[in-house]
Parts: structure tokens; C-alpha cells; sequence
């Protein structure tokens, strides 16, 4: 028997991946999760039917959530990643070793679960091995509004702006959001596509730009995703992710990466025309 | 009745289109020429089943083979196009008022002239009314033989190196074009997806190499290709795309283009780690 998964995205357009088996399927209290083995991108998980990430291509997304920040900012000690509970985005801030303490806050449990049972290569961070990191299963926005001016740096690793995530994408979250960073901290969100979701965008870059004081879009290119061009949002209060950027610092890096570099850091910021347009003011 | 049309990008995975009805279907002494009217991207064409441009993102690719290379030579008069048989290179080529004359050398009368039929907002400059654009029904290769030391600028717009195009990635075939070229002539050539055709990039730069001093790999988002990351080949004899790019030339032009901009042309050449690593000596 051939089985294959389609994800639309639209109406009218899809992605289609042959899968050999259902390693889970299940509801929690917030969604509907899947985790499928294909054949091409390995182990998926799903969410609300939805592709989150793929054993193949998600070192794309978890770099460049996490290294263009953590490059930015000079030394970051303390860093939140809210959603994001497969724990691949804190895998890589583990390899910053200046980070003292990253945090990660999901709301769905069963996603860390099923993640460390099923997904080790994104999840061996988060699998209670490593004491630099801490877990907590809650609400993102109840857990910043109660850690006023302590981060470094939030990530938010989110899914798309309908269901559990609608809440991250507004300007009320923002602020809490820059309350709970220091008077130098970072934010970065994943900000949708640019060619399916100029509208989204539109609105979350007014958000953002009400609240912090340094915007500024970059782009990732990931085969899974709607499009296979994705974006994330850069807000800061001191340091511009080009100007103040050490690219000495981050061709120094112990560590490799199969997507980010120094160049790229650069490169990403430097976007098609249509995407700047959608977040033109 | 719901009709969709399914790409496969490989045994495993693939794109699927929804479609409202087919225009065109044929076969040409070449290829396999559809032509499809999709819900999402507008009208398709397709040779031998896979996708060669769509109505709605074909202003990527046409951009990115055409500006970088006519943007860093400091006076192109002179320009080639060997395949691009649907004219979405030659409409941008056109915009650069200092082109004194652009030839089309397609193997295959057919795309032509269902082109310029049923694709109108890609052919418009290959129909006939513009006298700075000829047209040649012709084997590309036989064709820049019998045209030595002629051109500025050669830009090759193929098929995947498998059928008609195998030949446009040999070294033999660099070889004639470095010779086609003037002393300070740039080749442009589409160069698949470094993220799955890793083995053809690997032989592909390394012929180039054999022939050009200057060869540098850029990237483009194609949501309509597979992975939706896709390259281009900047093979040159004296200019390099970076360091003699005059970025202020650029900002200049007297033309809007929905990708392709001053700071995007520096961009797309800081490429991910493994798209580098895929190209490496």
C-alpha cells in the first residue's frame, strides 16, 4: 500500500510525502499531534495536520531562529524559547557556551513527550541530560508576564497565528515580551511566509514596531514550509542584527552549522522586494 | 470534478496543484510541451511533466538568471539566451536600454510559439514587435559555434540536465560558450537545487572551473521548483558579481523588480553552509 500525506496550503496548492508508517497520533488539551516516518524528510510531527518540522530540513529553522540572535547580542546569558517543544531551537542555543540558562516554555506537554520518545535528535537537550536547561509546561504569555526584565533573549518557536499561537502575534504580547527582556534584549519570532502571508505579516511587523524600537525581517529557505520561503521577525531594543553585528565572532564559532554563517547572517536580512513591501509602513 | 497535477521532486515527494483545465497538450520533436490553467499559480508549463514556469512566481526566476549578470557587466550590448523558449528572459533583458540586441536560440519552435499564444505576460518581447530581439529556432551549441567572441553576456535558461539539455552541463559545452563570450564576457546558468541535486551541482561547478577564472554560485527562491531553493551559476572572465558590482548602478535602474534588488543581488550570494559545502574544490 502507497500512503502519502498532502498538507494544503491553500485551497489550492500542496505538499505531497509518501509515509511508511504513523509513529503516533494522538490529542492533547491544545491540538492534534502526529509524528509520521517518510521516506524522504524522515520523521515528521505534525500539528493540527500541519508540518512543524521534519528530521531533514529542520536544522534549517532551528539555526536560524537561534544563531542570528545569539550572534547579535554580545553575551547572552539567560535566554526563553516559548513553544518550540520538540527542543531542537534549544539544542542550539546549548552550543553558545556563554548561555548560562535557556528556558523553554510550552504549553503542550505531550508535545515535549512525544518529542524526547520519538524526535532524540531535535529533543536530546531537553530530555532532562543537560543542567543548563529548564522546562515548564505553561502558558508562554503567564510565564513572561511573571519574569519581568530577565532575558537576554525570547525566542518564539510558534506555530501560526490561528489556534494555541493566535495570541503571540499581537502587539498586547509584544509588550509583555519587551518587559520581560532586559534594557539590551532580543526577541525573534518566526514570522510566516512572505509570498503566501503578506497580510499576516503586515499586521505582526505594525505590532512589532509599535512595541521595539529595531525591526527587521529575514528570510530561511525551508522545502517543508508553505512556499519553501519562510521568514522571522528580529525586534530589539539596542543591537541592529547588521550594524552591530561581530561577524568575527560568529566565523569564530566552535561548532558547525549546516545552513547559518557569517555570510548568511548578512545575506538573510537582504530580502526580495515583494517581501520588503509587505512590511513597508 | 477536482483535477490536481502532482510533481514529484522524487520517488518520495512532491508538489500538487489544483487545476482548472489544460490549454495545450503535445508533443514537439523535443519534449512533452502542457501548458495548464492552476488555481493557485496561474497558467503552468510543463516539459515532460515537470514544472518550467508558472504565471505567478515566474518573475523569481526571470529576475535572478537576467539582473545580476546584466547589472555587474558595466555596458552589456550584446546577450544570448540559449533555451528560455517561453521569453520571460528576454521581457527582462529588454529593460536594460543599453542592450543593443538580444538573441533567443531555442531548440524548440513549439514553446515558442504556445508561448506566445497562451503565456502573453512572459512572451511579449519575443512576438515579433521588437526590433531589438531575434529569434533563432536552432540547437543552442550549433549556434554559439558559429558565433565566436560575440557576446557580453550569455545566459543559459534549460531543462534539468537529463533529455534536450544534457549536453548545456558538460565542460565541452562551457568550453564553447567561454569561447562564444568576448574577453569580458559572464555566463548565467540555471544550476538545479543545492539542496536536492547536490551531485549535479558537484560536477557542474567543477566543469565550469575547468573553463572559467571566476565561477560563483547564487540562490533564488522558487516556490514552484522543487525545494523551493534554487541556483544559478555565475561563470565570468573578468568581473566578479560582488566585488565589481556597482551597487549604486543598480539602485538606479529605472525599472521596478518584484525580487530582484541592489542589496538582494549581494544577498543571494552568501549562500547556506551546505549549499557551499556542495560546490567545494
Amino acid at each position: 500500500m502507497d500512503m502519502w500525506y498532502t498538507e494544503k496550503h491553500s485551497e489550492n496548492v500542496g505538499i505531497t510525502m509518501k509515509v511508511s508508517r504513523t509513529l503516533f497520533s494522538g490529542k492533547s488539551d491544545f491540538q492534534q499531534l502526529d509524528i509520521l516516518e517518510t521516506l524522504e524528510y524522515g520523521r515528521m510531527m505534525l500539528l493540527d495536520g500541519l508540518v512543524m518540522v521534519t528530521e531533514r530540513d529542520e536544522f534549517v529553522y532551528h539555526d536560524m531562529i537561534t544563531h542570528p540572535a545569539l550572534f547579535t547580542h554580545p553575551d547572552p546569558k539567560k535566554v526563553l524559547v516559548i513553544g518550540g517543544g520538540d527542543g531542537g531551537t534549544i539544542r542550539e542555543i546549548m552550543k553558545h557556551k556563554n548561555v548560562e540558562l535557556a528556558v523553554l516554555c510550552e504549553i503542550d506537554g505531550l508535545v515535549i513527550d512525544k518529542s524526547i520518545e520519538l524526535l532524540p535528535s531535535m529533543s536530546c537537550e531537553i530530555d532532562g541530560s543537560n543542567p543548563r536547561v529548564k522546562l515548564h509546561v505553561d502558558d508562554g504569555i503567564a510565564y513572561i508576564k511573571a519574569h519581568q526584565g530577565e532575558f537576554d533573549i525570547i525566542l518564539v518557536d510558534s506555530t501560526d497565528p490561528i489556534g494555541p499561537a493566535e495570541g503571540l502575534f499581537e502587539e498586547d504580547f509584544y509588550r509583555t515580551v519587551f518587559a520581560a527582556l532586559k534594557d539590551d534584549g532580543i526577541m525573534v519570532a518566526q514570522s510566516e511566509s512572505p509570498f503566501y502571508h503578506a497580510e499576516i505579516q503586515k499586521n505582526m511587523y505594525g505590532n512589532l514596531r509599535s512595541v521595539f524600537p529595531i525591526v527587521e525581517m529575514y528570510q530561511a529557505f525551508i522545502p517543508t514550509y508553505p512556499s519553501g520561503l519562510w521568514s522571522f521577525a528580529f525586534a530589539s531594543k539596542k543591537y541592529h542584527p547588521v550594524r552591530d553585528f561581530d561577524r568575527e565572532r560568529a566565523r569564530g564559532r566552535d561548532f558547525h552549522t549546516r545552513y547559518y554563517n557569517e555570510d548568511l547572517h548578512l545575506g538573510a536580512f537582504m530580502l526580495p522586494t515583494f517581501a520588503r513591501e509587505n512590511i513597508e509602513g
